[in-house]
């Protein structure tokens, strides 16, 4: 039998995928299970791009131009100007999700063996596509203790070589929910140039920042026309994670046309989604508005519920909808599979996704779990009771907050 | 300025679009383009899979399974049993696009510096997948004397080295036609199991076998459970090139776990495709047998039309929608955009695509086309028309076959 590719055998398990049999497991037999293990909100997607895909008259579903239809990434402009992100259409490339923005900005800057560095804990499927292209990540350590804010740039400084050839940062960030500030953005801003690197940043959920904060894209720092590319999707947006569309934003012409060459090789993203994509566009104010206090809601429900229950430890974060939270636990990947297997509180139970896999120094995040709070009140109230339970009778418990931080020590 | 990546860099460009600025430019100045350098068909997607996107009620467009609905994955083992391939819907997973499926293929099966053995002219955006992975593709050459016929095995065991990990075939075959026999697939069957390779089988053109002939599948070949990776779409199928949606199907349990997880970084293909595919399934034996007619008498009326023109070899291709003809001109990458920039017939001009980007060898296909009859009979017949008339006023002319053949010794 041939062998497969080191590539396939190094690519780690989705961690919040990598649950599923055992919470597959657990529904046949009954137990409800409350999902904050993925970014899969319930929030209904905005009726009236659904509409514009019925409305279409499609007698022949066509390719579309390979980054895109020109009249969407036109509508695009647009949006992002009420960003501040000043952008032609000819800088926006169409991508079948933020995954494949990410896979091609990756592809288009980086070659086997350069470096990029991410503040860990990171999205898990960064490491999917640097492995496909055997690009090395290097992770610096962003802590629970300052709430996972930017590590110091010294830090960065320090870990930078001849082949790092870019940072990369997601803002807000999947999975900590922290929001850069505009401060934290501009001494990334000095190393890139110091160092001419190139900036990624994942910014899909730019909408998604509370508190009365703003966020701020790559796109509007100083002189980082040639060193921003920004990924982005409609999939948190819009609550519109299975449509597939996503985009690729930069100014750096070479990026742009080596990205489009990847895009042509794929032919287009896909048209029906686009459709409703391009309809989003005339998505109003109210509804993100209304979006965002829903979700800043839930996070103070689930924050304050973890914050409450013994030994955990969970900062508030000031974007997307997730958190990081520390939990007496022995081992995060047992206790959530446990969960699944081996609990059960009236009947329900909770599936988390265990921060170890959002990290790349092993060992780190082994106390940790990524909450995503993308339920109802209601739902959300529920499943920290069912986790406060669990967290009683759970028997790989840690008793006190010492030994924990022996291991971050 | 940071610089891209080599592979970037060395990413070519599709030889199928990127003559599009020169057709837009013809376009702008009121010329009428018969587009036959792309496989875009007119024929009319099933109207019962728009419409069941239509009818679909949903609320939340959410993420589907990162292999795809299962319940699609379910009614294609059915549809494959049609064709003598037996197949678990866990030996199916959903890609976006044939696109994907190769790359998540020859991802899983090979890392950088490994090679792959293809028959040129081969579908060129085999390249871009490649080169992602930095995989080498090892080309031999088949010749439109054969009408593209599988080269002779012994060309196979001479290319093959320590670093050979897969050979790949496109059938029925994207870009000549070509239509390969059981005979030849047994060849392959046998060179396979000897050096103990993968051998990909891109059969998105399965449905397409003219003249009564069969299709076989790589998956019905005896004993290669572990090396058959079949790379599949909907895209030709149903016409539905725009929907997005393929499949990779493997038996080898190894290659579809790796595949997975490349899947799951992903996180899934485009949910509104997918009901659109998965209502596809239902579509009779009435749509194919008509627009199989409806293709042998566009092929036959392409076929016939360009062997009447001074100079042209084109064979009859068996199966797919494309054709390779040689054309008596010194150089196809200058003849297409000239057909373009500086020739008209009646206010109309053809868009073809140069052979040359199909080819990995450097010179080869120089004097080829490939044509996608792609339109109706009254368009192609018009397109040929035009074709002729240019072949008879282009600057460029190679006079008689001897000087063409000379650099094909």
């Amino acid at each position: 039998m041939p062998s497969i590719s080191e590539r396939g055998l190094n690519m780690p398990a989705s961690p919040i995928r990598k649950l599923v049999p055992f919470a597959e497991k657990a529904r046949s037999e009954g137990k409800k299970i409350y999902h904050l293990n993925i970014g899969q909100p319930d929030i209904e997607t905005p009726p009236e791009m659904l509409q514009a895909v019925k409305d279409a008259d499609i007698k022949v579903l066509e390719y579309s131009h390979s980054a895109g239809f020109e009249s969407y990434r036109k509508g695009l402009v647009g949006y992002y100007q009420q960003f501040g992100i000043e952008v032609s259409h000819e800088e926006i490339l169409i991508t079948t999700g933020g995954s494949e923005a990410a896979l091609f900005g990756l592809m288009s800057c980086l070659d086997d063996g350069d470096e990029i560095i991410i503040p860990e804990p990171f999205y898990a499927n960064y490491n999917g596509f640097a492995i496909a292209g055997k690009i090395n990540i290097k992770p610096i350590n962003s802590t629970i203790e300052t709430a996972f804010a930017l590590p110091p740039i010294s830090d960065f400084e320090n870990m930078i070589t001849e082949e790092t050839k870019a940072i990369m940062i997601c803002n807000p960030n999947n999975p900590t929910g922290y929001l850069y500030s505009k401060e934290e953005l501009e001494q990334l801003r000095e190393i890139v140039l110091k160092h001419d690197l190139f900036l990624f940043a994942d910014e899909v959920y730019r909408e998604f920042a509370y508190d009365g904060r703003e966020h701020t894209s790559v796109l509007t720092l100083e002189g980082l026309e040639n060193h921003a590319v920004v990924i982005d999707s409609i999939s948190k947006r819009y609550s519109a994670c299975g449509a597939r569309v996503g985009a690729l934003v930069t100014k750096n012409k070479a990026v742009y046309s080596a990205a489009l060459k990847f895009a042509q090789a794929r032919l287009s993203p896909p048209t029906l989604a686009q459709i409703a994509a391009e309809a989003g566009l005339k998505v109003g104010k109210d509804y993100f508005d209304a979006v965002k206090e829903e979700y800043v809601e839930r996070r103070n429900l689930v924050v304050e519920a973890l914050n409450n229950m013994d030994g955990v430890i969970c900062p508030s974060p000031g974007g997307a909808f997730y958190t990081i939270a520390r939990l007496p636990i022995d081992d995060a990947d047992a206790f959530c599979q446990w969960l699944l297997e081996s609990f059960e509180y009236k009947g329900q139970t909770v599936m988390l996704a265990p921060a170890t896999g959002f990290y790349a120094t092993p060992g780190s995040g082994r106390h940790e779990v990524r909450i995503a709070y993308v339920l109802n009140k209601e739902e959300l109230a529920n499943a920290m009771e069912c986790l406060a339970e669990a967290l009683k009778v759970y028997p790989g418990q840690v008793n006190m907050l010492e030994p924990i931080m022996a291991t971050y020590s």
